[in-house]
């Protein structure tokens, strides 16, 4: 899936971008053996035995080292000089005049010395493609002399929502309406992988309509997500929409998972088109189990990139059999151990539990539920907490 | 510490910000008791005993519901008709004319009901002051109507390197020279926890010059970072400047830690100044220490915002007995299982160990080291890794 082309922008602008090619380290790092520290390059040896009670007196020199008994005046970052192989910190000497320092620590030879490569050698790749970029990774690419890279353009995702019921936030309600609130999740979602989410608004529960603003879709966006009118059931109207527009159309209906079981995945013009439940919470797992792998996919990145920890369940859970269930859950730390307390769900479109939740956990399809006491796996899409925002 | 004033923005602008107000809710939702699913409105007791071979024949009404053998269309969102209780899935029905639909599945009294309340009550709590809005706090704001909130203006962290041997990243190099990259790195950290970073360049190790990039600081930024000159020794130009810019100066200088040991914190002009080591990986990690929850604190965060897990440690190490030592480490799931692989170290200032780790473990100041396969605590400042990775 190459579709997102290479753009080249500036290492300061590229927190979060992902690289695009692999990096090759152009020269050593450190380009030569050179001194870590303020100080004084010495032979080590000159420094054999010597103590705070026992300090010993080194001649000062500019050039080489040749004596056992000289010194040079050097910064951290300075090329170690000749005939030196180990550097004393500047507080463990005392200049005495411009000639002469009594030092009383001693050094084995490396010490304070980085070494020519032994940070990045000549030809080692040092960031893959692929890569999220970091700030740790911004500092080695800095340190490698670049100033721009080669990042994916952000993938363009366009959001829409579908039904009668729906308006925008901020409208007056009638007894029939209820806000819209799928996309602004889902938009969040995606700007959080990176991407430029786009706005396709509310359409009514019409497959011309549908049909009309998946297809504007197609043509601004690399996916197209949609909430609503999908059911495994009657009132199908975005996967009718979508097999209007072209083939292979729908190629999958139905996930025996829960939430978000009437998930329907199509692709059409080349370009997937992922049909969400109109429910926020099986959206926003939809979207976790299929939307964000594609879009990783879409980046090159090899990686999950997840945020997982075990924890003990705090309380018994059940589950549907034959069905994959994923369980939020609030996990949290207490006493360096992990924890993670499931959310009461008592109904079906709970947004305050969602809210109260920061990761979920998976019970397998041959399982029932799991008792009090197991240890799960949690993964998180928000931090950690402490016991006391239980 | 209320230093950062509030500003309103628009809902759709507000991920990752953090809001400065409680939100309380102004209405139960759902607002009434409503249908959470297209179908038919019934008395439940209309549908006991039917099956797939023993279906039943309702009535479709406009109205209340008034017999047992009646039921309403209904969609998703619509206010139950009085004398209703519970729907029936549309798939579960199916209409033979516009006056009659046949039913072959139970419902129970509240099935596929969204109760008055259930998700939200009116006067709760829904989103704390001092929480960093995710995707689905957004959600539940715009679902209470919102489509601006408060938060509290981004944090203006102002950083500068010092050292006479740095120079700007993409110049070339001569033999005494050494890329600056903490400027880069830091900034990084700071735009992650939603701060606004500003550059304040590289400066020589010179008192005058360092005392006025650091005034000039104080004056457009809430915080000051600096990295360099700063050793618990000889050469400390960094602490002598915020000693120079006012009281109290430097409270604290040399923290009984590793890396990071060389550390100074000072407040000046009642704003705080980290002083950190010039070792990029020092300097990370005296970030991660002391400016991390310093930045939170001002953002009226409650929690440290960690993504931490358990993990095995691949191999043993050691530490130094009466410092912490920061050690970090490549995190890893492998079989369902998570593994801590230490990174080598092998010099002072190892930038590309700093790409292979993705967390960090802590070595308490009483412990000379850790066993192999001894279950430690890992905070993780990148995602997660798969073995491949390693």
């Amino acid at each position: 899936m190459d579709i997102l082309e290479n753009v080249k922008i500036s290492l300061k602008e590229a927190l979060n971008r992902v690289i695009a090619e692999d990096i090759i380290a152009g020269k050593d790092l450190p380009p030569f053996d050179r001194s870590a520290v303020d100080g004084y390059a010495v032979k080590a040896q000159s420094t054999f035995g010597v103590s705070q009670f026992n300090p010993k007196k080194l001649e000062i020199v500019n050039g080489p080292i040749i004596g056992e008994n000289q010194a040079v005046e050097i910064w951290t970052g300075n090329p170690l000089p000749e005939g030196a192989n180990a550097v004393i910190m500047l507080e463990y000497g005392r200049k005495i005049n411009a000639k002469i320092v009594e030092v009383w620590k001693p050094v084995a030879p490396g010490d304070n010395v980085s070494k020519r490569g032994e940070d990045i050698r000549k030809g080692e790749i040092v960031v893959k493609a692929g890569t999220r970029l970091k700030p740790h990774h911004l500092g080695l690419l800095a340190a490698l002399g670049f100033v721009a890279v080669k990042v994916l353009r952000k993938p363009r995702v366009a959001v829409l929502a579908t039904g009668n019921e729906l308006v925008e936030p901020g409208k007056t309600l009638t007894s029939e309406q209820v806000v819209e609130v799928n996309r602004i999740i889902l938009s969040g979602l995606c700007q959080q992988l990176g991407c430029e989410a786009v706005d396709l608004g509310i359409v009514r529960d019409d497959l011309e309509e549908i049909t009309s603003r998946i297809q504007k879709g197609l043509e601004i966006a690399d996916i197209v997500i949609t909430t609503g009118g999908t059911s495994v059931g009657i009132k199908d109207l975005v996967p009718e929409a979508v097999n209007k527009l072209g083939k292979p159309g729908v190629i999958v209906h139905g996930i025996a998972m829960r939430p978000a079981m009437p998930t329907a995945l199509g692709i059409v013009q080349n370009k997937p088109i992922i049909v969400l439940s109109g429910n926020p919470v099986a959206a926003m797992i939809g979207f976790e189990v299929f939307a964000k792998p594609l879009i990783l996919k879409m980046l090159q990145i090899p990686t999950l990139e997840i945020y997982a920890l075990k924890a003990k369940l705090t309380r018994k859970v059940s589950s549907v059999l034959g069905r994959r269930s994923f369980l939020r859950v609030y996990a949290y730390m207490e006493n360096g151990e992990f924890y993670a307390s499931p959310v009461r769900v008592m109904g079906s479109s709970i947004l305050s539990t969602m809210s109260r939740a920061n990761g979920y956990i998976i019970i397998p399809e041959n399982r029932g539920g799991l008792e009090a006491g197991k240890n799960v796996t949690v993964y998180l899409f928000d931090y950690l907490g402490g016991k006391e925002d239980v």
